[in-house]
């Protein structure tokens, strides 16, 4: 049995223990990645550059694991706010565009761990066998 | 790397930025999929129309990745209504049975992005590899 | 194509129409885990207390389908009460330790399928292939 490839998180501040991405295979699970910058900070109230934040650390951690935002199978999209859904789909389409795109669930939660996150992005993609 | 397969959504109608389902190796990824007919209507209010929807809609898009109901590995059930929890489980038994049953998590979200969803039926299968 | 491998609950009582997990190709999917004890007791309103059941019932899950904690690849935590974050995390890092942790997503919902539960524990693992 190959062994697991744990990712470690890309910030420099604590983290709750997780890894960021374990692979399994040629499949790379990604874990809920919230929009703090790799200092700690977190835009409060600002979905906008919470999204964008996400989506860089996403990417990082994607290109870690050796996979990218084209290797994606399917993402869960975790909102705090309904109203939040439709700008959320116009900077997600260009993000995670073009199409064809991932499998896709999104929800609105009571909270994420932090309430001050608004979103969490989490997804599983395949490896490419040479990296 | 075998390309990932994308399975578009069955509807005749505008759907945000996601495919139906994403198969990768021997697995289908299928999408968080809502009550909605070929149309996009969705029966307000009425979670057992929308759960039959909701099957048959799953149903299709299996088929179009070659999976199946009795493929299923794992099941994720979103609820908007802790009330709707009984029927849900006498629904489920007969489209998902009979046992042995897939895995299942079912939790009760603050909402669905289109607040009209009572549910979302989202799920990882096994495809037939001669599919 | 190699049959799916269905491990049924392992407590005394009815459950809903799920299997405890299923195991496909090397990975083993292991439904939402409460904290039920083996006789369907649950310490209501005592967040300790159901973690650590179960966690208890995830070990015996996992070793049934031919897996442990130290191969868990991802996991998802549900939470009912945003309080409960900070033991989870305490609880969690012991549990699940030491590191490198799995992957994880933790959110709040409004509710469980059983309103006394206040956690659910789901997770991917690594079968061992010698299993």
């Amino acid at each position: 049995m190959s062994a697991l490839t744990h990712i470690p998180s890309p910030g420099r501040f604590k983290v709750p223990p997780l890894s960021a991405a374990v692979r399994v295979g040629d499949l790379l699970f990604v874990s809920g990645t919230p929009g703090y910058d790799e200092d700690g900070h977190i835009a409060e109230g600002d979905f906008g550059r919470q999204f964008d934040q996400a989506v860089a650390t996403l990417q990082a951690i994607l290109a870690a694991g050796g996979a990218s935002m084209r290797s994606i199978v399917k993402v869960n999209m975790l909102l705090t706010r309904l109203d939040d859904v439709a700008e959320m789909n116009r900077r997600y389409a260009e993000a995670f565009g073009p199409g064809p795109y991932p499998a896709r669930t999104t929800c609105v939660v009571l909270s994420l761990p932090d309430p001050r996150m608004l979103l969490e992005i989490e997804c599983v993609a395949q490896v490419d066998p040479r990296a």
